[in-house]
């Protein structure tokens, strides 16, 4: 089977404060404990150096067991309430959702 | 210290073939056996459906140890090698690194 991983790209309006970006992300880690396919969560702030991050800022990825768990979470009302409140304070956003696949030697 | 990841998105140019596509994915892989701080690396194709993806189509995942690691492997001249025959037949590009993070309850 495989988990699927569903990837995040954010650009925070600006002006919001860093405590309301700490509030959104713990929001958003809090999906994990009412949507059930959702596995984990984890983030970071984007500290590459090559500059083709095209403005994006944050990282957050999230772990699925398929992709209709995926679509499950999208529907869920827990995630639409909380996607309208994260949305509404993005400047930029880009979702990209795969399966982690290794290449044979 | 925890593990950093090294996340590349990316369009290919109208007209690449499958078979060029593929040899490019196992040349990304091979950068593993030549590049001492890249760790590891998974591929996939988008699978989202949150038209969210602003036209990118492939997601590459390496893993590093440090933040240091990865501009060792930025400037190795295997990458530099690489990295200019895959860009080559790029429509679209966007790399980002961070250091997945979980958050407390």
């Amino acid at each position: 089977m495989g988990e699927v991983k569903h990837i995040l790209l954010a650009k925070f309006k600006d002006g919001i404060s860093q405590q309301q970006i700490d509030d959104l992300i713990k929001g958003y880690a809090n999906l994990v404990n009412h949507i059930e396919p959702m596995k984990s969560f984890k983030w970071g702030k984007d500290v590459s150096i090559e500059n083709l991050h095209q403005g994006f800022t944050h990282v957050f990825e999230s772990t699925f067991e398929t992709v209709e768990g995926i679509a499950t979470y999208i529907s869920h009302p827990v995630h639409v309430e909380f996607a309208t409140r994260f949305l509404d304070h993005l400047d930029k956003v880009l979702v990209v959702d795969f399966k982690p696949t290794a290449v044979d030697p």
